[in-house]
């Protein structure tokens, strides 16, 4: 086997392929390209003629995801299934390679595949899976929770603010208004399912690490909070008078920081709370605030730090609630629990960097993705690669050309093996 | 003099006044009728056709006031002028009352006039002052600062998140980008100035009483803060290691309660203090926001307890400033002295209501009007009538037909004894 990472992977053609992506976004707010908007489905559209000049066979699955397929070697009916995938969504004024690198990385896997001439004894799909970062809907993952059978029919009937349904935003992707409830039908053919993803954090960058082998993703918990008081004149409400929903908001805000910081340093930091998102009505400047709606994200490789940071939460609330005058209601949106990744892809993965001369350690991930819903249904891993000060989430966010290419020829490696059946016990 | 109120007014023409405005609304957020919105043009449009009907001279004048002109008996250039006015904008989600009263009751003023076949000694122009509630620019009272010369370049030149500039908003409505920086030319003509205008707090409701006559408007003051953190992944930034914008706002908003409660309570409650508007970027529940912009609303009759909470708050801001690891910056945005209303036009409108039979009650104002500014160039004076429950800026907002003509009422005897001179001492 070849020791050389750019025998498997091209730093150039993935530099032009990310560059292009980042294309498509809100002019005035880069990088920002949100699940169902136009500059996705301009994106969408690009890709599956990138996937289409790689050879692949292209359709987009019920739950809205794309698929590229990638014939195996003999197509016999119980042919087994790799799928690589990631996503190409992003948050708000997010970055260009969260998601990103991982579906041009599986795309070079395909490159270097066909480059090879080489078949295989499995079929691989490469998914750009639907809606992967938290969206109005209050839901991340809808295309990997589709595929595990996890989108339910409260979620799919969720509306927006402006009146739009989950469900018919999907169907207006190509997929389903209603996804059929269970997982896919073939999962007991898929042998691996493998993503590459920026760490967002900074210790491979720190350790000057080129691979992350990831252990497990921690459980993520939305919650909407919605506190009410009631709006009035700014000028004539006299202070005693006030039930400012905003104040008791920020003091909900502050406990959820504060409780945070203590539960996470008994946790040894694996654990982390944000209120990010806050809708305030009529939010006008002369107005006392009547009705504040807020989303809170909880994460955590311990199911007791998220149940003891609820309970904190939840008794100052009542306090809040009584002090400020305003009512609080809590209402869980989504949950996800610690997903494990799969014993033998970790060393198979971890085998493949060793065999490129590549360094790399295991690490838990601190985001959530796909892979947690996958791993539901069959055997998932990830590969993390460095990105620059572990920025995320915002446009700063940056990893180079070589490091996807050097993830990707893990990926590829990785896919040999497997192919081979060869040992992976080091 | 007749006795009864319903000789110089009438309930059921305002009612269908009241209602027609309140048709022109935002459909899914009534009663929105924001300064430049479609809604906003079209109410001016309506009204512009009723003081056409009523006989006025139509013009807008360089600041966007809509001016509706009933001409003195003799047109000698000397002639002197009586301003009714208020305003048709509201804020957002507000009620149906708050400007809109006092605009019906000035046009009932015209009507009671036309009927009797009334000449007068003076002109009267009816203004709905463009703009008075505070809006996305920052800045209220538009036309009113306009027409007393208080609109700065600085004002004008000011751009809201969209882009739109202030003083094009203001052409488009069919003023001037750049209207002139000083006060009217002909203020020394300009015997009174009156507005009617619902209460926005309980004090006549309470006391069963018809009419407030208004002593003062306290002095406002906004400041814009901004608090500059650092946006991250909500699952990948550690708790230690954040710097989230919104959660340093929270704590300016609190303690700007908390502190706003104390000063209140020491200057026998003339003191408010509101942050009702929050922008926060990138407003996405799965990252640590990195920047909020916020308005803070300050009311007080006396300048000492503005000052006292401003100081609190700065040496507040510098702690948070530090605990949060975020900057936070604070900038006068707007700035209207204590208004005193004029004693001669007071006493007047005092000696009309016992003419009527109406009971009366001196009052100070909680929010800031129009007045305010008129009162820099004129004489200048204000009628308040009842509200259900204090409330306003909201839709519950409510004051009766009955009242609104019992206060029209007050202005018409006013007028009146304006013209005849007679006396007003009781």
């Amino acid at each position: 086997m070849k020791k050389d990472f750019t025998y498997y992977s091209d730093p150039q053609r993935i530099q032009r392929a990310v560059k292009t992506l980042a294309s498509f976004t809100e002019a005035d707010r880069p990088f920002t390209r949100l699940v169902f908007s136009p500059e996705f489905k301009q994106a969408r559209q690009w890709l599956e003629f990138e996937f289409r000049k790689a050879g692949l066979d292209c359709h987009v699955d019920k739950g809205g995801n794309l698929i590229g397929l990638r014939q195996a070697a003999d197509d016999a009916s119980e042919q087994k299934k790799v799928i690589i995938g990631s996503h190409i969504d992003t948050v708000s004024a997010g970055g260009q390679f969260d998601g990103v690198a991982g579906i041009v990385a599986a795309l070079e896997v395909i490159h270097f595949l066909n480059q090879q001439n080489i078949s295989l004894p499995f079929s691989i799909e490469i998914v750009d899976f639907l809606g992967e970062e938290l969206n109005v809907w209050g839901l991340s993952c809808l295309g990997s929770r589709h595929m595990a059978g996890l989108l339910t029919d409260e979620m799919l009937s969720r509306t927006d603010q402006e009146g739009r349904q989950l469900g018919l935003e999907i169907e207006s992707i190509g997929g389903k208004r209603q996804p059929p409830r269970k997982p896919r039908q073939d999962a007991d053919k898929i042998v691996a399912c493998l993503e590459l993803h920026i760490e967002q954090a900074d210790r491979l960058e720190t350790n000057q690490t080129d691979i992350g082998v990831v252990t497990d993703i921690p459980g993520i918990s939305r919650y909407a909070i919605k506190v009410m008081g009631r709006a009035g004149h700014s000028g004539t409400t006299r202070m005693p008078d006030r039930q400012d929903a905003l104040v008791a908001a920020s003091e909900v805000i502050t406990t959820a920081q504060d409780t945070g910081i203590a539960i996470a340093e008994q946790d040894n930091k694996h654990f982390v709370a944000t209120i990010g998102r806050i809708d305030v009505y009529p939010n006008g400047a002369a107005t006392v605030p009547g009705e504040v709606n807020m989303v809170l994200d909880l994460r955590a490789s311990h199911e007791h730090s998220r149940d003891e940071f609820l309970k904190q939460l939840q008794t100052r609330c009542m306090l809040i609630s009584k002090n400020r005058s305003c009512k609080i209601e809590m209402e869980l949106i989504s949950n996800a629990s610690v997903a494990v990744m799969d014993n033998e892809l970790r060393q198979r993965l971890s085998h493949a960097a060793n065999s490129l001369n590549l360094s790399h350690i295991d690490l838990s991930s601190g985001a959530g993705h796909d892979m947690v819903h996958l791993s539901r249904i069959a055997p998932a891993a990830m590969v993390f690669i460095p990105c620059k000060d572990g920025l995320s989430h915002c446009p700063e966010e940056l990893a180079t050309p070589e490091a996807i290419a050097k993830g990707s020829a893990v990926l590829a490696r990785t896919i040999l093996a497997l192919a081979s059946n060869e040992p992976y016990n080091e």
